[in-house]
């Protein structure tokens, strides 16, 4: 068997015995250590910050399950933060963002703030020392588009501010854009170097877009991470997810040279098998709500996914993130009936 | 030229010089003649059981606008509401529901649902009997999972409570699905004796569901209403309007004997064009945000849809309803670069 981590060899265009598996938010509040462990930390950012906490909540998944991949503990509002923007979270509300700063003095930080990131530089050099060569590990940033709606509407929403913006500011947008653009390459080539053997671009918020905007503010910003990503001779496969975008995928699948593509809840068995056979590695896309509530219906799903697409390059995962109060025993049995290996229990519970 | 309404011709199959057009929300808050109108009923629930109010609301933006296409002013939470669950509406906070009612107890109240709502059918009749003949009358109703997730959640919400409900308690939610089904099919059947034309389904919440789940939810109760409806020898046209579903929408379109499906802001214009080519009538998919910001990029926008899908049967239409601050100028010119006709001042502005 090749020592390449089963998730590369599947980012690679592999067809494999079974997939490689892992789940988007896999480290944080579902695990009882993750939660005694954030008690250390007052404040989210800090704990982002600071390597060996976000080191240990990265691995602590990995102790746990047999995950073929650990993703770097991290968070996509480190940017706007690290370009100059207030960023706090407000407990059991999410993050809360101060005034937009003025986007030509946001485009002088850019060399800068990938300097204000290096503590998660070094979480993934620590994790990357003490993780399992047979395992890969992810790093990641958010979609412009994505973080850009936080940054004009302050908060999380349903986006209508930041979609009006987009039609009524169409100028600002894309120079706020650019300046994500560049930050979020420069961030992403020192995570490879750090590091990561993959890297994901979480467009969380690609859903109800216009197929023109789509392709102005998502697919462009996504095609020029890559290219100079690609341009500063890192080679990591890039993972792109389009939360929400529905057939827009297809566009997106096409035009954005991403290895593997992450499909949402609702996407199709059919969806699935055209980016396969198109030539793409997909990922994805059991319900996070099924995975919670366990049972029959979760095991026929499970099922279901991986006869449907172990055809071809697959990475087993969620649609969307683990829900923070999923039971554990859900997830162990899940990742047993894909990788034919048990959870251990740990000290924390 | 044919006497037959064009919305019916475009639902027909056929391509036509220029698409037929109509808005979703068309009638209400956009307009200053509703909300003088609405003034006059303190209850947006008797507002909607008032046939001369209901009936003035559905054809003030036929007077204002050369809309090709009316759409009986309702609400569907009216179903609940006629099946004994308590149904009312917070000022500027959307609907609110009682507790769910006994699914059985609701099963018996089927038959007496559909004489509860025969408002609805009067006001059609008053409408028929105004509107143009060249001009098509469209009754709708909620689609079922749509109308459960609220009465499951007694509110408008991010529904996570309504489908974790679909997976934890699957037969109580097949015999809730069930029972809005036969309720549903009877009212449509009521509508088009009414008057109706052509008959929507809005299914507002299709987005997000897995794909089992929305065959189970979704594409299963969309099929028996029809096949009902078509067992009472009623005719008119459907169109299907599964918002958010993405790519399952060319499931449901192959699942589903609708004439027409609705789509959403995203849909791509390649989508479009495939169920244009499977036999389908396709309406949408203006933004609605940018109508209400208007300006050239509104412009250039009316112009690309046209182009892509005046090339088989086509519905010009939005992805989602009119906003209610949406300036009236923009919807006129909307309506009058299609239709040619340019719209009339009314007494109220």
């Amino acid at each position: 068997m090749s020592e390449t981590p089963r998730l590369l060899r599947a980012l690679g265009g592999e067809t494999l015995d079974r997939p490689p598996i892992w789940f988007m938010r896999q480290a944080g509040r579902s695990l009882p250590e993750y939660r005694e462990l954030r008690t250390r930390a007052t404040d989210f950012i800090a704990f982002c910050h600071n390597p060996e906490m976000a080191a240990e909540a990265t691995l602590q998944p990995m102790r746990r399950f047999p995950m073929d991949a650990a993703i770097v503990f991290a968070d996509i509002l480190l940017i706007p933060r690290a370009l100059g923007q207030e960023v706090w979270f407000e407990a059991g509300e999410g993050p809360r963002l101060g005034e937009l700063p003025d986007i030509t003095r946001m485009a002088g930080e850019v060399e800068a703030s990938t300097g204000r990131l290096s503590a998660i530089g070094e979480t993934l050099a620590r994790v990357r020392a003490e993780l399992e060569p047979e395992r890969a590990l992810i790093g990641f940033a958010g979609g412009p588009w994505t973080v850009a709606t936080y940054m004009i509407e302050g908060r999380g929403s349903n986006r209508e501010a930041a979609r009006t913006f987009a039609y009524e500011h169409p100028e600002k947008l894309d120079a706020l854009l650019r300046v994500l653009v560049d930050s979020t390459a420069r961030y992403l080539i020192m995570q490879a170097r750090s590091g990561a053997q993959a890297l994901k671009i979480f467009e969380s918020w690609a859903e109800g877009l216009a197929e023109d905007v789509f392709e102005r503010i998502v697919i462009g910003p996504h095609r020029a991470i890559i290219e100079q990503v690609r341009a500063a001779g890192v080679t990591a496969p890039f993972i792109g997810f389009p939360r929400g975008a529905g057939a827009l995928v297809e566009t997106y699948a096409r035009a954005v040279p991403v290895e593997g593509v992450a499909l949402d809840t609702q996407a199709s068995a059919e969806l699935g098998r055209r980016l396969q056979a198109g030539g793409k590695t997909i990922q994805g896309a059991l319900d996070n709500l099924l995975l919670r509530a366990g049972g029959p219906a979760l095991d026929a799903r499970v099922e279901t996914l991986l006869a449907q697409w172990s055809g071809g390059p697959y990475i087993f995962n969620l649609g969307h993130g683990v829900m923070p109060d999923t039971p554990i025993a859900h997830i162990a049995r899940v990742v047993e009936r894909v990788t034919g290996k048990p959870a251990k229990a740990v000290a924390a519970e």
